[in-house]
């Protein structure tokens, strides 16, 4: 089996991060890292002696603080982020149908607006898994009210992904219940925010959601636009 | 696809629960579910319309309360628990090479003590898993300082397991690091425990480790020998 795929969880923003193992080539994707796992995770890569290839995040996070630039300090790799995202620090801007080659396994960028402007989805069609990031959440969706937040856009991301195979398994960036993944067709059905609801129904349920702000939303965003590097940064 | 395998995490005993799905019949196996995660597991059972065909304890678990007799009660199927548990409420006491056949999925019992006396993981060749209770963990084992726990018998059990071939998928009962799954290959090679540990220097490890007992020990016990019936338990 040449490719297979990691889940790990931090547990105080509920994030999953994702790696994605070469096992032949000992290369890894990292998808969402988070700055409080870094010390695993950096354990996690070190025993099996990968090669960092890329590292994803799939939008710019709110709720903590991105390990990209710590593991590209530490491993090299290519930073990814969705163009729109207003970091100077990536080193590939992706659009939508863009593909990441990782050694021949295409990793294709569906960008999927609506909780931030700039949010990616990335599908691997051979592996029949959808990496969602805060878009697709299991039986849920990410919000919508701030980081030029758009539900409309939101509406229009989720029906992109709800064109993809009904098998294909749902990963993304949080789950507070303790559920690990999900399925599109599943989603489609079952989840509450969506299934069976048109857009004027979709912006009225997510318009009244009234969420607090998360925890870390002053110290993350600006320390995520430079990819996780909060060094200069005043609190 | 007509198996796939769904992961549950309950943080409050760091506990995975496991769901195996026959897509096709609808039908589903479950592996250690908790008490406190039970109303989660329902709402996605009845979502999905499956009816549970078995309900496997891997062991006596000491640190949270199994809703195996709950799950029965509400849905019928047969608990699978190994023999020697010492509990009355098993419908099957399973023994070591015992296969449950699910549809035509072969799960295959290992019986595997250490931890407990009757500790026992599962095997699916057919889809690379093996579920290991707390006998194997991700970089780690379970302790074996009480329910007729033993080092000497959990070496063996370990050495029983790193038989499977080396890419089978490690699925544990718990993970207290947000890791969710690990390999055969990679735990015998990167175990601090076990890895290149002779017996002796097994037991040594395991004879210093100095842990406290599980917060819920107290009813987790007596109500686990009862399937996880506890009205009858004066606290």
């Amino acid at each position: 089996m040449q490719f297979s795929v990691r889940q790990f969880f931090e547990p105080e923003s509920h994030t999953y991060s994702y790696f994605i193992i070469d096992n032949d080539n000992k290369q890894v994707v990292i998808i969402d890292p988070v700055k409080e796992t870094y010390d695993r995770d950096k354990k996690f890569i070190d025993e099996l002696g990968l090669a960092v290839a890329y590292i994803i995040d799939t939008h710019v996070h709110a709720d903590h603080i991105t390990s990209a630039i710590k593991l590209k300090n530490e491993y090299g790799g290519k930073l990814v982020i969705g163009a729109g995202s207003q970091i100077n620090c990536g080193d590939i801007l992706i659009k939508n149908n863009d593909e990441i080659n990782f050694n021949g396994l295409s990793i294709k960028a569906i960008s999927t607006p609506g909780h931030t402007n700039s949010c990616t989805s990335f599908y691997i069609e051979e592996l029949k898994m959808v990496f969602t990031g805060d878009t697709l959440l299991i039986r849920s969706t990410g919000r919508t009210d701030f980081q030029q937040g758009s539900p409309e856009k939101l509406f229009d991301s989720l029906q992109t992904l709800f064109l993809l195979p009904e098998a294909t398994k749902v990963l993304p960036a949080h789950d507070y219940l303790g559920r690990t993944s999900s399925t599109i067709g599943e989603e489609k059905t079952y989840n509450p925010r969506i299934a069976g609801k048109n857009k004027e129904e979709f912006v009225e349920i997510m318009s009244n959601l009234n969420l607090s702000y998360p925890k870390k939303i002053k110290e993350s965003l600006p320390a995520n636009l430079n990819c996780g590097d909060n060094k200069w940064i005043l609190y």
